[in-house]
């Protein structure tokens, strides 16, 4: 890197916003410059998306094992937790290899360099001692586990999504502070993997679920295997020798309490803005001291910082990153001619078993009045019985007076491909009647969303 | 029934397609009555979609339960297969008892009478000594299994889709002549469930497969795990005391045999039409003695006779049954003035492990030089690597001059998924770059499609 450099783009960051950003931005014409100190390799590959579905994959295979009795299939099961972290970190390296190539190549071009960056100015930044000047920036620093008061006093108990992977053995007791998607997730595969688990909720939140009553269902579901406390405040928390006692009361008011070798910190995330230098750049901050990005053009404000993926709150998801990514590489390349994309639908997939989807309008965005819902039990539906898969619920939502599909809730066996059927229906405004003319083949899940889509469509008509 | 009846509308069969019939004659304002002596619960749920499932269901507990080391999970597996055979039975008599549900009504109602009904005039038939006169007739009375001339003398030996289900315990040498879908499925199944399995195709066919690149490599898959003879021709067959020997020469003409104690004939089904009196109709017969019935408007030539379901050749599926006994049903409600519908595009799914789907055009119907192929290979997809299912590939067709997505050739894990999102883009006549438009999640099989529609998409522009 030369002494001092001037850049069409800088862009801090170097996960999967980051690289799209890049991409987009060279593609448009612009010399870029990659920061970021590492460690590189993307959060998805690193300690994400990719080693949390190995865990999961793990998990299921023992669970399906397990399960194979229903079938007249006898089994012996045993789980080599120190194995299944082994082949995990194995088969999560050659992801991290794959987005490494990518990484390589920009390092040995010198368009990436590991340093950590700061803004100085408003069209300067400083990394590795050297000043660097840029007509556009783009912020792809990703977030970080936040960790709640009470814990941080008993760091040699904490877990997160940067250490989990690294155990040289499972842990036997575990406590998961937090049921969003992170926490249900590495919880149920734990749980299945022989760990003891107790996963503390708070307000009865599940994953990306909104829809009351089919939270309350999918967290009967869960409880039906896991500790899962839906709603907890804690009461204190102290070490009793090697473990860690956490005493809480329940939503009734109960006093209950384990003793852990371990919390996964699942309570959230938050950007990675710290130490950026933010302040000197001039871009308006909001009083939590963050910078908005718009979610059309990625760009803070009117200045010529954008900010792409985990780094922005907004719809913290790999394909999301990807997208904003895009957008705000384009956008920064050609500032200031910045244009606004628009954004996909929701698609926000738990991959827990049932899995919990939502895509679309949630349903706590829809307006009474506005929409009916209809719904499939999945007890009831020829293929998940087949697969003895049978558990949970697919809620969609249609306008009544257009008669679009808006969107839909799901928890379900394999909700992940309704869930891409749903949105794709959505993006390209598909009235429910619409759909309801699509071939479903026999005997599939997705004749269970047609089911719900039968139900919605009656309801349409005030028939049910 | 009275001693003689006149009806609006005579439903021969009471099956999926017949069921579906009665249901929208009915509805159409027609009187209607349904003659089939039985058994009843349609092909579907007795011998056909629910019990094959179930089958595969068990055999990939099996085989999931065998391949958990891949992840560190060590399992013991014995197959009980008499267990495996009872649990299948007993699922199948739950699928079984819905269907019933909707034929005892009707039995009680007497709007369906279990007796054989044969035709003696172009608006008469008999039916348990009895005369019914009809405006017009839906011919919903299925198919039969071809057993091939060399397999008629050995009837102990032979296995249709009517015993298979039935058998108390599982053979230990099984042939199966034929790799169709339904030969290729239960061959697999069963292989997995420990039967020592051979199948015997012809001219390299595959499922439902067309594209001949694709099922060479599908014909390898299987082939690693089954003994898959893609092309044969039948040398001799004689008893050796209790089994079968059967001998036959491979595709590079070396011979070869094996010694079963049973064959499961799985080469063909032909419509259901014998000692119907449709010769007594006056209706149009082709060479073969069959009618032909429009396939828009299911009524053959300009007659009152309509055909639906497998008495029907053409897309022997479920789904199309469904599909057929609505619009039969319908029109032969408002004979004379019939209806034509749109058929869906093709979806043709084997339940195989890798699935194979055929989706649309198929590969053999595309005119060299109109249409572009784009592809993905599962063995890079990281989802299936993370399912330990990074086997076969997914081909997608667009036209050159429209850039509108065509149809699909898949053999990959849970293609059936891919199947539906491409079959309702076809059915919504999108273009390619249209669908690359679509958001798809991470990590999910559907960026597979994504990459094989990339990949087209580059064709069409020219740029690969």
């Amino acid at each position: 890197m030369a002494k001092n450099m001037k850049v069409d783009v800088a862009i801090i960051g170097a996960g999967t916003a980051g690289l799209f950003a890049r991409h987009y931005a060279a593609k448009a014409g612009a010399k870029t410059l990659m920061l970021d100190p590492g460690p590189l390799g993307t959060t998805c590959a690193r300690v994400g998306c990719m080693p949390s579905k190995l865990l999961l994959a793990a998990a299921e295979a023992a669970h399906g094992a397990r399960q194979a009795a229903a079938y007249g299939v006898k089994t012996r099961v045993s789980v080599d937790g120190a194995e299944v972290l082994r082949k995990l970190r194995s088969g999560r390296d050659a992801f991290v290899g794959s987005t490494m190539k990518e990484c390589n190549e920009l390092l040995a071009k010198k368009q990436l360099v590991k340093e950590r960056a700061e803004f100085t100015g408003p069209r300067t930044l400083t990394a590795g001692g050297r000043t660097i000047e840029f007509k556009a920036a783009v912020i792809a620093t990703g977030s970080i586990t936040i960790v709640p008061k009470p814990y941080q006093a008993y760091p040699e108990f904490l877990l997160t999504r940067e250490d989990i992977f690294e155990l040289k053995k499972l842990p036997s007791r575990l406590l998961v502070a937090g049921a969003g998607l992170i926490g249900l997730e590495l919880g149920q595969a734990l749980s299945r993997l022989g760990v003891r688990v107790t996963v503390l909720g708070l307000d009865r939140l599940l994953g990306p679920l909104t829809d009351p009553a089919l939270r309350e269902e999918a967290i009967k579901i869960f409880s039906s295997e896991l500790d899962l406390c839906p709603h907890h405040q804690l009461a204190g928390l102290k070490r009793e020798g090697k473990l860690l006692r956490v005493s809480y009361k329940d939503a009734a008011g109960k006093k209950r309490s384990g003793a852990f070798d371990g919390v996964l910190v699942a309570a959230g995330q938050r950007p990675a803005l710290d130490n950026l230098g933010l302040e000197h750049t001039g871009m308006p901050l909001d009083g939590r001291g963050l910078p908005q990005a718009d979610s059309g053009t990625m760009r803070v404000g009117s200045t010529r910082f954008f900010i792409a993926g985990d780094a922005d709150p907004f719809r913290p998801s790999q394909h999301e990153a990807a997208f904003e990514g895009r957008v705000a590489g384009r956008n920064a390349a050609r500032y200031p001619r910045v244009e606004a994309e628009r954004r996909y639908c929701r698609l926000a997939i738990a991959f827990t078993d049932p899995q919990l989807a939502v895509v679309g309008k949630a349903r706590r965005e829809l307006a009474p009045g506005t929409f009916c819902c209809g719904e499939l039990e999945y007890k009831d539906q020829g293929r998940a019985r087949i697969m003895n898969a049978g558990r949970g619920r697919l809620k969609v939502y249609g306008a009544r007076r257009t008669g679009l599909l808006l969107g839909a809730e799901i928890a379900g066996p394999r909700a992940e491909h309704a869930a891409h059927l749903l949105a794709w229906c959505i993006e390209k405004k598909m009235t429910v009647p619409e759909m309801l003319r699509l071939p479903v083949y026999h005997p599939v899940l997705e004749e269970g969303l047609r089911e719900a889509l039968e139900d919605l469509s009656a309801r349409l008509r005030g028939r049910a």
